[in-house]
């Protein structure tokens, strides 16, 4: 089965995002005063094939954990779906 | 109200993704060859406060057209929530 996954990678609540504080005060000047935050992170979508949405599932967690984030700063959440092609 | 908007951004289909090229390389060395594609987006978790959800659309449509994303080769989606602080 073919497997689409959608990961969300965001800094850990304690780190500091100076990323998110420029982009705050960048909408602050284009005149959204209404926001008072931003945090930026990554979106990644993984196409693979695997035997089962167990499998997928084990197989993302151990990508996440190898290359596609940094545990030390980094956390992640994913959703997995089945895809056709 | 304070409410949470979490943005999904994308390049557009069209768009080829050199990032996302070398990330499914990346994982094929390291043994996770059912990997058939990957794209890289970003990921973002704007706070603001609006009076409604329909306000805070009308808010967010508007920052992601004028300074989150590049609206010649990005796509962006986002999802809305009530927070409570």
């Amino acid at each position: 089965m073919n497997v689409l996954a959608k990961i969300f990678v965001t800094l850990k609540d304690s780190v500091l995002d100076p990323q998110g504080k420029a982009v705050t005060h960048a909408l602050h000047a284009l005149k959204y005063g209404a926001v008072s935050d931003v945090r930026i992170g990554k979106y990644m979508e993984v196409t693979l094939s695997a035997n089962s949405l167990d499998d997928a599932d084990r197989l993302v967690r151990g990508m996440c954990d190898e290359l596609l984030t940094n545990p030390v700063i980094e956390k992640f959440t994913f959703e997995l779906m089945e895809v056709s092609q």
